[in-house]
C-alpha cells in the first residue's frame, strides 16, 4: 500500500506556505557556471578556522561532559556575560548578562519573537523594503504587515504616524547596512526613530548583524542604548553568522527581563536550548580579545569586494539606474528605471548566467512593491567574475 | 527613565505560558546535597569525548569552509543518508535519504510538528500519561489535547475508538520505554495500533529517543516499518542526544515527502538550518560503525544503574506501590496509593533533599491526571545515593 496517499491536515499557516517562484528561479545559481549575486554568504576567507579548532579542542578536552550535556535554555553563562559587556562598543552601557538570551542564530529570534508577539492578524510594523528571513518567521505567526516607507537614509521616523503605529506589537528595523538596501541610519534618525517609538509605545526589535563589518564612515550607537535612554523598549538581536562563521548557527537576543522571561520558556518548548559546544568553543575563541585582531581583516576583504563591485557598476550601469553606497555589510540595492521589472530581469540574466534577488519580495504590507528593484551581493565573487556579470547586467538593463 | 514600564502586548499563546510550580519547586535539585531522580540527563560517562573530538578536528582540518557556512535546510545529505539506512534495524527498509529532515534536537521536530499540524483547538491525541516536553511544544499551537488510556502495556489500541480519532490531526506515541513511564508496546500492539491509525486515517508521530538503549527484552519493529506495510501515515523523530550526546542538539524526522516539503519551509522560517559542523563532525563519527562498540556500553552502564534502582525499591518500597520495570530507557514509573498525591510527596522529599518529577503534569486533556504517581530517572545517581535517596522516599511513603 503507499502510504503517502493517505489524508492529513495541515494547519491554516502550513497551508499558506507556498514554494516561493523566486527560490525555484535561483535554484539554477548552484551551477557553477553561474555567476551570482543572489547568496547572503559571507565569505570563507573570513573564518577563523586555526583559532575555531583550537578553541573546540580546548573545550573538548577542558570540559567535555559540560560541553556535551543539556544545557541552561538562557545559554552559557560566560558568552551571555561576554554578549552584556560587548554591547557597550554599541552605546548600550549597562546591560546585565540576565537580560542576554543565547539562541541558535537570530533567524531563531525572529521565530521566537513571532511566537511571543504575534497572533494572527496583529500589526506588525517593518521596513519597505525589509529582510526577507524575517518576513518569512513572522508570517508563520499571521500578523498584518504594515510598512514605513524608506528613502536614501533609510526607513524615516516621521512616517510613523500614530495611526500606523497605533496597535502594532512592533517595529522591525535594521539600522546597520540593511539587508537588502544595505542603508544606514544616521544619528539624528536613530534618535527621532526611538523617540517616536517611546512615545507611541511600539517596542522596536532591532536586529544588527552586519554592524560589525563596517569599512566606511562612522560607527553609530546603536538602537538599544539610545532606546534606553529615550524610554523605548528595545529588543536587540545579534549574530556570531558575520564575525565568526554562520555554520555555527549562534545568535543572542538582549531584552527586558520580563521579555527574557517568557522568550526563555518559548526557547525551551522550541528546542530545549543551543548546542552547548558550540557557545562554549566560540566563548573561548573570543574571551581574549580575538574579535579585535580578526574583524579589520574582515572589514578589508569586504571593502575590497564592495569596491570591485562599484567600480564595475560606475563603469557598466546606465545613468538611468541608481544604486546604493555601502558603509558596511554585503549587499548593493539596485533601482532600475520604473518600466524593468527585477524579476522579468533575472529571467534574462540567468540565461547569461547571471544572478541576483529582484526586489519585489522585500516588500510586505499595503505599500506597493518596488517592483524596479534588485539586490546584489559582492562578498563571494571573485573580482574578474563581478566584473563580467556586472557588465552583463548592465548590457541587460540598456537592452530592456 | 525605565524602560521596563513600558506597556508591550504578548500574544494570546505567550500569555497562557505560564511559569510550572514544579520547574520552581525543582530548582533546589541544583544544590549538590539534593539527590536528584528528578532529571532526564543521560550518563556523560556514555558520551565518546574522544571520537567526538577527533571527529570535529578531521572535519575542521579537511573541509572547514563547508563545515562553516550556511547549509542546506533539509540537513547533510551523507548524514540524511547514513539515518535512512540505519533504520533497517527498526524494520523500515526502504526509506530514502529525502524523507529525512535533520533537525537541532527532537524537541525542534516537536515545535515544527505543531507549527505543521495544529491550529488553535485542533484535535491532538496523545498517550495518558505521555511526554511532558512534547505537551509543551505541541500547547504553544494551542491543540485541544485528547488522551489515549494506556495500561501496563502501555497505550491501548482499542482505546482510540472512531469518536476518539474522528477529526485528530495526528496521535502522539512514544512506543519504546516511553517517557515518563518506561513502558515499551509488544508487536501485536504496535501491529494493531498502526492498523487502527491507517482505517481511521490518522497519522502518528513516533518519538523513539531510547530505542537505541534496550538493555532487556527483544527489539520490535518500529511504528514507521509496520505503519508503512499497514498503509499507516507515519512521522519518525529520532535523535542522537542518548546514543553520542545531547548537548549536539541533533535529530531527524522521517516523513513522506510532501510533509519533508512543507517541513523544509518551515525549518528555514524557523532557524534556516541545522549547524553544518554537527552535523559534519557527527556523520564523520559513526560513518564507519562507531556506534556498535559504543552502545554495548551505553547499555550496559544503563542497566547497571536501573538495576540499582529496581533493587532498593523491592527493599524500601512498601506493597501498596507498584512501578514498572523498563526494557530501556531512563525512567520508573511509580503508581502509589490513590490517597498520596505526588507533588504533596514532593514537597515533603525535597525537606529531605530528595528530588524526582511527580506524575500530574504528563497528563493532558479531558482524561483525570493520575496525580498517585511520580517518574524517577536512575540514570546519573551514584549507586549509594539511588539507595540513600530511594530509601527515604519508602519511607515518606510508609508515614502517608
Amino acid at each position: 500500500m503507499d502510504a503517502y496517499a493517505l489524508p492529513y491536515t495541515f494547519s491554516q499557516r502550513a497551508q499558506k506556505l507556498t514554494s516561493s517562484t523566486i527560490r525555484e528561479i535561483l535554484k539554477v545559481t548552484e551551477r557553477p557556471e553561474v555567476i551570482s549575486f543572489a547568496g547572503g554568504l559571507p565569505s570563507p576567507k573570513g573564518f577563523p578556522v586555526q583559532a575555531m579548532t583550537a578553541a573546540f579542542d580546548r573545550v573538548l578536552a577542558q570540559n567535555p561532559q559540560t560541553a556535551l550535556q543539556y544545557g541552561p535554555t538562557e545559554g552559557y553563562a560566560p558568552l551571555r556575560a561576554w554578549v552584556a559587556n560587548d554591547l557597550k562598543r554599541t552605546g548600550a552601557h549597562n546591560v546585565k548578562p540576565e537580560e542576554v538570551l543565547i539562541v541558535s542564530g537570530s533567524q531563531q529570534a525572529l521565530d521566537m519573537l513571532g511566537k511571543l508577539f504575534i497572533d494572527p492578524g496583529s500589526k506588525v510594523l517593518v521596513e519597505a523594503p525589509s529582510y526577507l528571513g524575517a518576513l518569512q518567521s513572522f508570517s508563520l505567526f499571521e500578523p498584518a504587515y504594515v510598512s514605513v516607507p524608506t528613502d536614501d537614509g533609510g526607513v524615516i521616523p516621521d512616517a510613523l504616524t500614530a495611526e500606523r503605529a497605533a496597535g502594532a506589537r512592533f517595529i522591525y528595523a535594521l539600522p546597520n547596512f540593511q539587508n537588502p538596501t544595505g542603508l544606514t541610519l544616521d544619528l539624528a534618525r536613530r534618535k527621532a526613530l526611538v523617540e517616536r517609538c517611546a512615545q507611541l509605545q511600539v517596542p522596536i526589535i532591532e536586529d544588527d548583524p552586519y554592524g560589525e563589518l563596517r569599512y566606511a564612515g562612522e560607527p553609530q550607537p546603536g538602537l538599544l542604548g539610545l532606546g534606553r535612554e529615550a524610554g523605548a523598549t528595545v529588543i536587540r538581536l545579534g549574530t556570531f553568522s558575520k564575525v565568526l562563521a554562520p555554520g555555527l548557527r549562534l545568535g543572542y537576543i538582549v531584552a527586558p527581563r520580563p521579555i527574557i522571561a517568557k522568550l526563555v520558556q518559548i526557547k525551551q518548548a522550541t528546542d530545549l536550548h543551543t548546542a552547548m559546544l558550540t557557545q562554549m568553543a566560540v566563548y573561548e575563541t573570543i574571551k581574549d580579545g580575538f574579535l579585535a585582531t580578526h574583524l579589520p581583516v574582515v572589514r578589508d576583504l569586504y571593502k575590497e569586494q564592495c569596491g570591485y563591485m562599484l567600480d564595475a557598476m560606475d563603469k557598466h550601469f546606465p545613468e538611468t539606474v541608481s544604486w546604493t553606497r555601502p558603509q558596511g555589510g554585503m549587499f548593493i540595492w539596485v533601482t532600475l528605471p520604473v518600466h524593468i521589472d527585477g524579476t522579468a530581469l533575472l529571467a534574462r540574466a540567468i540565461e547569461r548566467n547571471v544572478a541576483f534577488v529582484p526586489g519585489e519580495p522585500f516588500f510586505a504590507g499595503e505599500q506597493q512593491a518596488q517592483k524596479n528593484t534588485l539586490r546584489l551581493s559582492f562578498v563571494t565573487v571573485a573580482e574578474d567574475k563581478i566584473r563580467t556579470g556586472i557588465e552583463i547586467l548592465g548590457q541587460l538593463i540598456k537592452e530592456s
